[in-house]
Parts: structure tokens; sequence; C-alpha cells
């Protein structure tokens, strides 16, 4: 146990509006160099936001890496300087023009460790009241009602291939049974 | 509905031996013009090996871009012209020292859809019959075992980040209790 690595150099090689990338160069605990490519992201926001009647409130949108229409949480990026539940407050009201009553957190989620320093935070959002979305530029994106039960069933399905959405439904299941 | 967006034009930015980066333009589905960064990544697996007494293999490692030692499902990246599942068993081999009897396709997952085209392949493996473990060079990891019960309250406790071992845990756990 205690395996660590060490920065000994790094240089920037990419830097972009949503992301930038670092090549660095580690000592690891057994004392071996090795080079490490690090996506840098600033971090973002996930949200279960659940209405009274037991639905989930999802967006659809098409996700150009992958090259498909996901259906997903409502989701966004950090702004300087905010910390995750005024990012989740905000990206809620854009997306689908809600705001909550009840926030719950569901901790941390690390996309992809291996390779990337991004961290979400995930919430449950609910006694919901409803208003008017206002997206961010260049933003499409449709917002629908599915009921809980039916995403966990599309989860078993394995037709539900996003991850911070599986993530936050899960979890929001186990609280909300109880 | 009906999203969708089309490559205009595109450009390698960086090119790694994780992933490289491309800085595409795109016509989106209402006419309008946009950037797009995108990290490429060829893919990988993720394995949830869970022994005849209900624990799962799992394992700990440094995770640089995080800054943490990690608990994670076994996982790695595709090699050229391997297909998930054989990728999933040497995987599996490799970090273990196991092979299983039977396999479940748990779905794919997309970790970061928003901005990388990586896709996790994740499995459920049973029926484990134990060998020696052997790395890649410069990985260093060790491998517990650990009840799904334990995992599953570690998750409920928002102390399990890994996007990937969150995800193929409950589902593993809704499988594995019908």
């Amino acid at each position: 146990m205690g395996y660590f690595e060490e920065k000994i150099s790094g240089k920037n090689v990419f830097r972009g509006r949503v992301f930038s990338v670092d090549l660095d160069t580690v000592r690891l605990s057994d004392g071996e160099i090795r080079p490490r490519e690090v996506v840098v992201h600033r971090g973002g926001v996930g949200i279960v936001p659940v209405t009274d009647e037991g639905e989930v409130l999802m967006v659809r949108q098409f996700r150009y890496p992958v090259g498909e229409e996901l259906l997903e949480i409502p989701a966004g990026k950090l702004e300087e300087g905010e910390n995750p539940e005024e990012c989740a407050r905000r990206e809620l009201s854009e997306e689908t023009g809600c705001t909550a009553g009840k926030w719950v957190d569901l901790g941390k989620m690390y996309p992809t460790p291996g390779y990337c320093g991004e961290v979400l935070h995930i919430f449950l959002a609910t006694d919901l009241v409803y208003g008017k979305m206002h997206l961010d530029e260049g933003e499409l994106l449709s917002v629908s009602r599915v009921p809980l039960e039916t995403l966990c069933k599309m989860i078993a399905d394995n037709s539900l291939p996003d991850a911070k959405s599986v993530f936050g439904i899960l979890k929001a299941r186990d609280i909300l049974k109880d």
C-alpha cells in the first residue's frame, strides 16, 4: 500500500476552451521514472432532478465525440470561482428552467482518473419549481420527464451509457426508496 | 429531436501514447458553426470479478491526474485489433491473475461524452480460477477482496468516486441479487 507518484517536471502541450493537456514526468513509489499524459479540466456537476411524481428531468443532446444523441442528467462545467452547489443550481436552471427546494450531495465522481483530472459533483434535486430554460450559446438540447423506474430499466438493459447519469440515477434510487 | 453535428474540418493538435486531441469544426442541426475539442481514445474495459463468497477483486493504485490512491475494478485499454471481451480476459488475468468461467456484458459506458470519445465496456466475471498476476511495466497496484456489500455501502457513503467502478458494481449487484 502507499503508492505515490511525484511530479518531477511538466509542460503544457495544448490549451483549449474546455480542457488543456499537460505532459508530465513523474517518479513512482519504486523510484522508476515515467511519463504521464494528463487532460486538465476544471470539473463540473451533474444533477438528478426528481419531480413529486417520481420522474427525472433528462436532457437529450448530440454528443459529437461519441457521434450519438444521448439521454443524460442535466450537467455542466464549473465557472471560475464557482463552488459545486452554486454551479448545480445554475445549470439546473439553465437547462431545465427549474429551481429545487431540496438538494442532496450524491458525492464526487472521477470519470477517467487514469488520464484526466476532472471531478464531477453529483446532486439529487427535489421539491422542484418550474420556470423558463435559458441555454448557453451553441447548446441544443431538449428536456423530457422520464419515470425513475423507466431509467432504471434502461440501465439494466444496458441502454443508458452515460457514466454520470448511471452514477446519479442509481444512487438517487437507493436514497428515494428508503 | 434529431439533433446532429456534422464535421466540416479538423486537425490533430496532440498525439500521445494514451490519447490524442483533435480540434474540429462542426455544423449544428440549426446551421450554426462551432468548434469542438475532442480527446480521441481507443477505449477499454472494466471488469467486476465476483468470487463464490460474494467478494469483488478490487485494485488499488495511485492515479496521478487526481492525485489520489483509488480503489477500482480491474480495467485497461483495448490493444490494436482486440475486441472488448478478449481485452477483458487479458486485463483480468494481468491485474488479478484470474480467469473467469462466466462472463456477463454489463454494457458500454461513456465516461465523458461531452469532450472525449472513449467507450468502456463493462463485464461481470464469475466462476473465478486463481493464477498469478503479471502487470504491465510501470504499473504498481495491489489487489484486495472486498465484499460486494461493503462496496455498496462505500458507494452510498460517497466514498467510491471512480465512475466505472460504481457503474459496474451497482449493475452487478442488481443482477446477482435476482
